[in-house]
């Protein structure tokens, strides 16, 4: 198996009326992925964020969980914020991960050429370099990473009627992680 | 299809040393679970508490993002809060879902008779009466829920190689729904 880690971006990352923003870090986005991401085998967990002030409340949430009373109170916890890093930029994470590092990104609303969660999975069972797998905070990824990306996955479409997918961040990952990475599929 | 809905439990729940509890309501399992809802197509999020100022603070938080200036700012919350319900008792859900309705329930240390997941998925594909899916806030749902359950589904394994299952309420039923109703499959 590959080595395969997720990272959280809030810059660069459309807001409601697609202007491109920085968001502020939700504490629970922190605790909800890291947890997916161990459950599900992943390496990392890269919060990118330019601000220096925003990386040290990452960083301290993590320590409150690693060597803090929370660690203390919730063991179980201290595992998962342990895979959590923040970085300024996802070229630091591509870096961290090593040369040949696959850039895989994720979109509620993908279209063209999309890489389908059957051929991914399959991709992933393979040996080969790392996967970094790419969710955007806000209302998703800015075009200046989704268009140096290695492959975009398709979006998660539900069942709804009318369409609606407006999945959190937190359940997106969930659920793609599982697509992905599931023994039992 | 036949009709599906969500319940999430606060009560009887167990905490971290399995004693039966009364959990506090979390503002983004609102959020999370009810947009995951719509997302796969469930009718209801039923949110159980038996405190009524508990239930007070769901519905204030439903009316935010249905009438009040939540509604205004991010109208794509609206139809995802309108599923919400906050209901004293499980039974109280049951009586809204009518006669027949079955109870199934989620646990992340499932053993004994489970129900694994192809095998739900078939049986919701299928017409029948309403399903009713529970969740457990806290450490997980109280025996007195669990034993009377007309089905146990299969906990979520991922791919963790020490077994490390740990995920958020949100994140797992994020996972349910998709693994029971998405479209892709």
């Amino acid at each position: 198996m590959r080595r395969i880690a997720a990272a959280l971006v809030h810059y660069p990352v459309h807001d409601r009326v697609r202007a491109v923003v920085t968001s502020a870090i939700t504490n629970l986005d922190l605790h909800d992925i890291s947890r997916s991401s161990l459950t599900y085998g992943l390496s990392d967990l890269f919060i990118v964020h330019p601000v220096a002030a925003q990386r040290l409340l990452a960083d301290r949430v993590r320590e409150h969980w690693i060597s803090g009373s929370g660690a203390r109170r919730i063991p179980d916890r201290t595992p998962a914020i342990s895979l959590l890093r923040a970085v300024p930029t996802l070229d630091d994470a591509l870096t961290e991960l090593g040369e040949g590092t696959r850039l895989w990104v994720t979109s509620a609303k993908g279209s063209g050429d999309l890489l389908d969660f059957p051929a991914a999975r399959a991709e992933l069972a393979l040996d080969g370099p790392p996967v970094l797998i790419v969710f955007g905070t806000g209302w998703g990824l800015g075009d200046a990473i989704t268009q140096r990306a290695d492959a975009r996955l398709s979006s998660i479409l539900g069942r709804n009627e009318g369409g609606y997918n407006h999945l959190s961040v937190r359940a997106a990952a969930a659920i793609i992680f599982d697509r992905l990475l599931s023994r039992e599929r």
